[in-house]
């Protein structure tokens, strides 16, 4: 961990709160002598020696070098090992909210021998100290970045322990397959069962494994969220239909230009999935060559996205274009929904497959959002507040490794291998197990989690 | 006070910190029944009523119109009345630092009868509860928007008393005085001494109101810092020199363009001064339009600025375009500061009133940086730790009506005018000091006051 300086053997500081004016500001120290550290910095003398755990103290930061000068008036909170979130004596300290005086204290905490934290570093050690296992490290992350409410629940269960909990289930029942595998090498002349379990045992433990890896899906939907390319001949209403879906959530995420000016793009969050709408160039026979470029991007933006609505002008109807447009679109890898636009004007009713809505009137435009949302977890939704959700990368991976062990246990033991190469199969699907709560957890693993963190966090 | 709302018999909440992706963000709620009002959203229940003042207590916040789903796994800080910052129950809740955890929170609050605070409106109960005077809750703001160290500084004295002990100073003697008025009128009969105090006195306490009126001025410049235009002809060296200020500070404010094309931007700190550094187009002999309109926009930049800086090429030497710009800027309202640039070359060694400098070798530079520094005070200069320096300019009218009263009693004293006369503008030099502590204060005054702080301040 030498490349991010993670030392746990150091007192470190991190600004916990944004860079800003503001009523106030938050500064997190942790790690061995800390206090004593911060004592000559306080005033009055004393009172942070004598502070319980948790407790509260006012007082000012001073500046010895600069003859004692006042930095701010601050509270302070102490915590004692091992209470508190790092699980190792520390403080939190509340300035008034100025970077002037952020700058300052950080500056007089480095003088008196705080390191600067590195990304996350105040989780990591959370973790090191028994605090939290490594699913629960990883959701602290994941709830401060959750960007709907429902992400934000799904982050909150793991930070608890839904994950760890499951997890757990998992290694109890492989490790009682490991056992009855085991104890039949010790004692092969013992007159025990044929079959190591019952084979609903076993498929209840694939499927559940199985069951646990295909969360990740769901999670990154509400976390990470899917786009949403708005695409049709020019004037089929795209730009109408993207500024009233933008107006009509209530919980905008962000509304900016793209970074090209090919396409507009703005974030919504529907039934708690972020969306981001893309508003791309109109399609027309390809004339010139910029007009050729033009539909050369808004090609390559339609393929990487999660939904394709498809806009027709109601009251022109569709056309040979369309038609081309919307086979090739359906046979892509996006949701395809096919919208029927400006239907608030006389127009031939909408045909199968198409979902009439007036941007101006508001009609349909509910029931798309609702189909938007559908469309996005494809069927795949979970309750909040119930499933345990896994969103991170890493999980996924183990979860699928111990899969696959597993899968080969059962596969050698319908083959009648030996129990000793089984075993190893096991062995396998359980390390990776541990791998994901962080039993067995190297440096570079660390490192690789806990550098994606904030600062302070 | 109904404009803004600040009924002070309102629970209320509000975000303390900035809004953004952190570590932590702290949501702030106080008023009347404040506790009360959280206990229900708190887990474990009764651990809030438990809580002594100033302790911080672990747990969750719940949703009850959710079925009680876990908003967040927070810290909260109690207070209980008259201790804490406002002087009334309540609390800091410290959350993630997650925008769709603190919306969150702030929906359940709200849902719990608090209302969201006004801007300041903690600074507000606590004036009204006695916690502070008025010179020291705008010191409040001041700080949080404090931008250098030095203003820094200053505001914390502030707050700390420093203007209030002077304005208590100087009330003090002018009850004095009025003392001396009013046994004369009561008892015109006794044997009183002639004088009612020795001239000495009379002078000392004018030249102290009209000391702290002037520090204003002080005060606005580590404040609010002054701005310094570049100027000179075309390849005089202005962006060369402009990069190496903003290159050379180490304590950055911002560096973004201006809002018109026509001159960069960038603010530095100068021996705890903000400096607006602006670069404007270099003069030529008038051409076209447009560079005529760029002209035009320079000198009124120029007319704006409290420094100019006048480039002259030193490789090249004065011209007679210089000549004229220099006798027009000298006469001007702005600090002219002449540079001699590109040092470094071969060059003509700089006139009598030229400072040297090499943006290419950094020759110079320290010199001109504490140049800016005492030109922007104008030799007005203040040791940050020791004076009492107002940066309020209701503060400053307030003095200067003061003084203004005090000079008419001086006059009617010399004049020999009556004493009811004399005691009436004693009344109210005295009553204007009340106003800027506090004492005399109107609902408008504070609404006027407090409306320019952050929320949750």
């Amino acid at each position: 961990m030498d490349r991010l300086d993670y030392s746990p053997h150091d007192a470190i500081a991190a600004l916990a709160t944004p860079w800003g004016v503001s009523a106030l500001a938050t500064v997190r120290v942790s790690g061995p002598g800390s206090l004593a550290r911060l004592a000559p910095l306080f005033e009055p003398a004393g009172a942070l020696a004598a502070a319980g755990g948790r407790c509260t103290v006012h007082g000012r930061l001073l500046d010895p070098e600069a003859g004692g000068e006042v930095v701010d008036e601050v509270l302070l909170v102490v915590y004692r090992a091992p209470r508190g979130f790092t699980g190792e004596e520390g403080a939190e300290i509340f300035t008034h909210g100025s970077p002037a005086i952020v700058r300052r204290v950080l500056s007089l905490l480095s003088r008196a021998g705080f390191r600067q934290a590195g990304p996350g570093e105040f989780t990591l050690r959370a973790f090191l100290n028994g605090k939290l296992d490594l699913t629960q490290a990883e959701a602290v992350n994941e709830v401060v970045r959750a960007r709907t409410d429902r992400a934000r629940a799904l982050a909150l269960h793991r930070l608890a322990g839904s994950i760890e909990g499951r997890i757990r289930e998992l290694k109890e029942q492989l490790l009682g397959f490991q056992a009855a595998v085991e104890v039949r090498i010790d004692y092969p002349e013992d007159d025990l069962a044929p079959e190591l379990a019952p084979a609903g045992e076993l498929e209840a433990c694939e499927s559940a494994l199985a069951g646990l890896a295909a969360t990740y899906r769901v999670g990154r939907i509400y976390q990470e969220g899917v786009s949403a390319v708005l695409a049709g001949r020019t004037n089929s209403g795209k730009s109408t239909l993207f500024n009233r879906l933008l107006r009509e959530d209530r919980a905008i995420v962000s509304e900016e230009h793209g970074t090209t000016r090919d396409y507009l793009e703005g974030t919504i969050a529907l039934e708690g999935i972020p969306v981001r709408l893309l508003d791309t160039a109109g399609y027309r026979e390809a004339g010139s060559a910029v007009e050729r470029e033009g539909m050369r991007r808004t090609d390559a933006v339609l393929r990487g996205a999660e939904l394709v609505l498809y806009l027709v002008d109601g009251s022109e109807g569709l056309d040979e274009l369309d038609r081309a447009h919307l086979e090739k679109l359906a046979a892509g890898g996006g949701q395809l929904i096919r919208v029927w636009t400006k239907s608030d004007l006389a127009a031939p009713s909408a045909p199968e497959g198409f979902l009439p809505v007036s941007a101006a009137s508001g009609a349909g435009i509910e029931e798309l959002c609702r189909l938007m949302a559908e469309r996005a977890l494809d069927g795949a939704g979970v309750q909040a507040g119930e499933a345990a959700v896994i969103d991170s990368q890493r999980q996924k991976e183990l979860l699928e490794r111990s899969l696959a062990a597993f899968r080969g246990f059962r596969r050698g033991l319908a083959a009648g291998l030996p129990l000793d190469v089984l075993a190893v199969d096991l062995r396998e699907a359980l390390d990776a197990l541990g791998e994901i709560t962080g039993e067995v957890a190297t440096q570079d693993i660390l490192q690789k989690i806990f550098s994606t963190f904030c600062v302070g966090k």
